[in-house]
């Protein structure tokens, strides 16, 4: 089961290797672990994508809760939430072949950041699925390079379950 | 100095923790940090956004080295680069200021991820300034909750500096 979880910490140095190396001494499963800045410039945002069963997810939220830094926990798992992660991607393209690649790109809402001779650099955001979609479809043309974020978070709607929010 | 150094770094547990400890350890001023997928499913690429002199970044450049799970550095240093970080954001929009704030986020080329009745969710990216400059407009209608990945980067062009790339 995959799972998301939030966390506010503190933005000072040492947070990110100390909850960092509590998830390697238990040997938790992270899919991706992603900090940034937030509108206060004292917190930090932490998103993790966890892999496991309740259990598992039950224990990361309360090893979370131990660490002193961390100042707020949320978790995904009963909301409403939209996701986005942010992929740069190189991929080979001849001049036959621009139109094509272009055309997939516009049609996933992508971005052309890049042109060279025999490549486009590509960016895209999106849900994991639409992500992994994209790579599927552009791979036959010759990826050379791709790097990802890791997943991003935010609940639906303005204050959690009671107002309803609708999809633009 | 901003500088921006990737890493590619084998895709195991306990990497981020080694590598996040050592910065902490030696106490570097790290703006930002990113690890994520590559095409490689073995592989991670970790970009890292580092404030220092050259003295600093050179100590960052061989600490990162020695790690035993980094399989190349890559320095954006003397490089023409593309840069992106992403964002979601809530905004307080009460309805009859909602088209003000969908046209601040059109001409920033955001979009917009969920409509609650007194807000909106918006979705950004873009180098470090546009998300900057985007912050300052919107931040007078109240921003409630932003996060942040934290930045990405590749090269410009084919194969580094002898092939030129035209920017779209």
């Amino acid at each position: 089961m995959r799972n998301i979880i939030s966390a506010l910490v503190l933005n000072k140095a040492g947070v990110l290797a100390r909850i960092a190396g509590m998830f390697a001494a238990r040997g938790f499963n992270i899919d991706s672990l992603v900090v940034g800045r937030t509108e206060d410039t004292k917190l930090s945002r932490m998103t993790i994508v966890a892999i496991g069963d309740d259990k598992v997810l039950e224990q990361i939220r309360k090893q979370l809760d131990k660490v002193i830094d961390v100042v707020k926990i949320c978790d995904f798992a009963d909301m409403n939430y939209v996701e986005r992660d942010l992929m740069l991607c190189r991929v080979h393209t001849p001049p036959e072949k621009r139109s094509e690649v272009v055309e997939v790109v516009n049609l996933f809402r992508g971005r052309v950041v890049d042109v060279a001779r025999e490549s486009l650099l590509i960016e895209l955001s999106g849900p994991e699925q639409k992500m992994e979609a994209f790579v599927d479809l552009i791979r036959p043309y010759g990826i050379s390079e791709l790097a990802r974020t890791g997943v991003l978070a935010m609940q639906r709607g303005a204050q959690a379950k009671r107002r309803r929010a609708a999809k633009p």
